[in-house]
């Protein structure tokens, strides 16, 4: 979520360029509908880069529509803002007073966070954005005062405003870690508002919200299959605060246009949400209802290829985070309830960051820089361009070692052989040298000039 | 407030220094009368420097009845021990036992630093002892037995020798963000005493707390406006748990001797804290007692001018500051209640840690390095040393530049003219050369002897 | 705790072979008697090193035997398979089926722990297995389902499974402070089962804990003396979760066997811990229980020589430790019951870590480095090697400095010399010259010659 754009793309572009020159030098004919195909794919779904570009011309308004929109999109992991569009007519469907809530509040934050001069790279990935939209409809969604109630908008305005410094402050501490902020901006703002005021209060009451004080009554006969399958996508609407299918199927969508391998984490983590309720004996009306599964959802698109790169591993792991953040979830919207606060996506925060910071000594659990964080798909490209990297270096190191190994060898023949030689020399030098004793024994006047370059030789 | 004294009073002395050989260059009869009336304010206005200095060479008991003042005084992050003298003064208007217990409280808190071998300046800057004071005195107020309950000085004495542990404790943690520990340890110690015990104990019995459950009754017609005027002074009272108007009145005096800055913050927060409570529909019985002031006071003097250099953004930044710290009083006040807890000055360190912790990319919002921070007045003057030093840098940095420029213009010159010159010379040898060979032609002998010179210069 | 057992282990060995090295030379009956004493001792007592070394070459399954009976005997922070398994004999004595679940935690837990690739060094100390033995009791103790009811064992070896995931996590945080995580990951699993069931579930009901609402009944006169005193041994099973007095009387002869200075600082806790309870007027029952022991008992092992090097100041400050630990037990305890909780071993962890955060200028209290941390004795042995070295560093230093004194002294008196020498010539070539100056009155010629020279050394 939140990483740098700017430096990563600049890498792309330069790998690109070495793609399309060696693309040049062979272009067969299906290489080259593959490449118009993913020309096109890049135009609408993962980060949608070639229109972000073409947005950082336009007027600045228009701009921070994108910005919205991606913000709406960034709750998810998702910086698409064609996702964000589906995702706030999702809202519409489902309520036009909590959807109208939502873009005051991406708005204000995101305005907010251009007053006090918050990394633009930021801000334009709509990362100032998705807790403004969070805070914006979920003030919405517990408050007590009906729809339209007009002063809701000003805690609103105030509280999206108020995202940003949290972020930032988050953000000071977590990224000791390199750990994201999640949403933990909007956790701790939403809390606030609603416990500040509560659901005793004249200006901004609250839906009341109480600790469950005895058993819940569970027939198992009575279980409703169809609605239990229907849990799934509503959980994935819960992320919004949404209980109606039809939303939550919309999202899915959304999810899908950007990056598939989020969407399949997003409905596997609700589905994991769903049977933990099963297993811990949960009322059947809140499994119905998604609150089960939006932590999960989360959680397991965090773990599942989005801050780690997507190995069989990592998917189990993902997989293990959502049940813990069932766990965790349930255990923590019992504690809220006694201060009459939701569990908000606390869980999915807690659990995420937990599992971020497990370190083990496999290499196929590999945590990504969060600077180099984009979606799963380019996650996966990154990890396996640094593993076949590494495989060459180690290629390249062994071959070197075994022409080290083969020079050294060759190296060693021809010294023998030159040794050879001048063994063979030597002995030569030798003979002649008796020879030459030989004459001298006749001729000592003689031996006497000649023996000098001989001693020479042999030293 | 954790901040080292001594090294940066050398800085200061230093400078003085300087600034006392430019005044004796050239006095005029203003700046003499200036220089007088700032040494004279100095001697009881600020940190009391010099006082401090005539203290360190007395005996050991009076020097502790000093870092006692001081430290009374540093709970508004005021480093006097006059202000300290005030504060008791008002603290004895209000309640004997109360103030008994709040130096004892103090008293302890600096011994046990003492024994636990804390650094030295601090100590003698009170910041031990600021923790003291406020477990004394709130330890009293929240106490359900009365008072002259002398067991109750037990508990106290033990809290306040844990003080400078938490204090240790903390500061290695928050140290790592350069972030001082405000009254955490209070906060922490005396949630621990209140809840350990409770209201149901037969040693130490608490006030009862409890949260709201039906509507408060709030008609706007019943709003008493001059109760509502004189909150602001309550509020700043309330820093030390105080009701009375007066005692909050002396409060702001001794704020002011030190440092007006600091008061006029203090004013301010307490103001918009009594707002908040009007806008988030507080009971108005707890408007007019102050508990929407205190913790709004602290944090406007943190932010505005304490550990930010002050300037228009950062006052603004302080008001924003005091508003979430407002909402975020409301929230812990309710939270807390719960377990009979009061809200303690818990609001005031969250929210102040938060907009410590906050960065952006501007440079009106500067936070001094914590080893640099004194009182709103010396950090401004140090935050445009820093600034004039920089313009300085880069007039000089220009001026170089410029001195660059026109040497290379002027060595230009100068080799072109060197340039012409030897060009001039050129030609004329050569006319020379041509006379020479002209005579050559005639004479070979003396053509022979001339040209050596010739061919060197031409080299 | 969290310690690299290898590397120390390898310095250790070649300090041993110095020390036989050093003992060859000079033998006597004593030395030899005693050497074997400690080699007869290292066979049972301490970390069983030589022990340990043997069963890394045996087959796997027995490996992970000796890893989990270290497991158990961690939670007291003793490295030894034999207080493992005496400690399991207790459990056994308590409760067939908590011994039971103990077990499964502790095993799932090491398993989990190989699965994740953790460090080697670290599990085959039973540093994955302690939490989650303390998981594994704990769910059975606090279940409200009876004994053997089987399907408990389903989320019990989930929460171990997580633990070394957790343990992974927080040591991610707490190293940055070099602290180790002690038993928060079985704090935070235990009580996350519990609150995500709570008392009205219908497949994992809990106990019911409530709060205290009213005045307890205490009659000092109706104090059960024995009963008082037995609650120290007590405390120390409390640790984990038996009541039993016996099952406490072994876990110390457990604690005995491994590490003496441990042992007696387990008993002393649990004494502060009772003395504490009475003094903030607990009810009877929960001392006689043990409830107020087993948190200090933990605490004053953690810092009275455990990760600080035993000397009385840190002796003293272990017990202050104990003493803050039972007030904080009481108020964790409080704070929990809200949410139908016990306060597990949350007030143990909190203290210590405060305590291990404190930072002073005396060196008397030395926080060891995590990795260097071993038992008490073994501690306090590398403390005082460490101050030896110093020690003999100092002395060569001023031994050093010494012969540079002595040095320098005589140098100065053979320049003494030297200058008394060359002042002696002067003086004689002075009443030369004179001579010479006199000699040259008469004739004139000669001084001519003789003078050169003269000049020249009076240069």
């Amino acid at each position: 979520m939140a990483h740098a754009d700017l430096p990563t793309h600049l890498d792309q572009h330069q790998d690109q360029g070495k793609d399309e020159q060696r693309a040049v030098t062979q272009p067969t004919q299906l290489q080259k509908a593959r490449k118009r195909f993913l020309k096109g794919l890049s135009y609408f779904a993962g980060d949608m880069e070639p229109f972000g570009k073409w947005m950082s011309k336009q007027f600045i308004l228009l701009q921070i529509l994108d910005w919205v929109l991606r913000g709406a999109a960034q709750v998810m992991f998702v910086n698409n803002p064609l996702s964000g569009l589906i995702i706030f007519g999702g809202l519409i469907l489902q309520n036009y007073w909590w959807a109208l809530n939502g873009f005051v509040g991406t708005l204000f934050a995101t305005i907010s966070a251009l007053i006090l001069q918050q990394n633009r790279g930021a801000i334009a990935a709509g990362l100032y954005g998705y807790n403004g939209i969070l805070v914006g409809l979920l003030m919405a969604v517990f408050s007590n005062a009906g729809d339209w109630y007009w002063w809701l908008l000003l805690p609103n305005a105030f509280m999206s405003m108020m995202c940003p410094i949290v972020s930032s402050a988050l953000g000071s501490i977590n990224s000791r870690w390199d750990l994201p902020v999640f949403t933990l901006p909007f956790n701790i703002l939403v809390c606030l508002h609603m416990v500040a005021t509560g659901h005793f209060n004249h200006h901004f009451p609250q839906v009341l919200i109480q600790p469950r004080t005895e058993l819940p009554n569970i027939t198992w006969a009575e279980i409703d299959v169809p609605k239990l399958f229907m849990s799934v996508p509503v959980g994935v609407g819960q992320v919004y605060g949404c209980d109606n299918p039809w939303t939550g199927g919309i999202f899915i969508i959304s999810l899908f246009i950007s990056s598939p391998v989020t969407c399949a984490h997003a409905v596997l983590g609700s589905a994991v949400g769903m049977v933990s309720g099963l297993a811990l004996a949960a009322p059947f009306g809140d499994i119905y209802f998604g609150l089960w599964g939006y932590n999960c959802v989360l959680a397991c698109i965090a773990v599942g290829g989005m801050f780690y790169a997507l190995t069989w591993q990592v998917h189990l792991l993902a997989i293990v985070c959502a049940f813990f953040c069932a766990y965790l979830g349930s255990a923590i919207a019992n504690v809220m309830s006694r201060f009459g606060l939701p569990a908000c996506t606390w869980p999915f925060c807690l659990s995420a960051l937990t599992f971020l910071l497990l370190t083990t000594e496999t290499k196929r659990i590999l945590k990504l820089p969060l600077a180099k964080v984009m979606y799963p798909e380019k996650n996966l490209a990154y990890y396996w361009k640094l593993k076949k990297q590494e495989k060459r270096e180690k290629a390249e190191a062994e071959k070197k070692e075994k022409e080290e190994q083969d020079r050294a060898a060759k190296e060693e023949m021809f010294l023998n052989e030159k040794e050879q030689l001048r063994l063979e020399l030597e002995r030569m030098k030798e003979s002649k040298n008796r020879q030459l004793e030989e004459e001298k024994m006749t001729d000592d006047h003689i031996s006497i000039q000649v023996c000098p370059p001989h001693a020479a030789e042999s030293e």
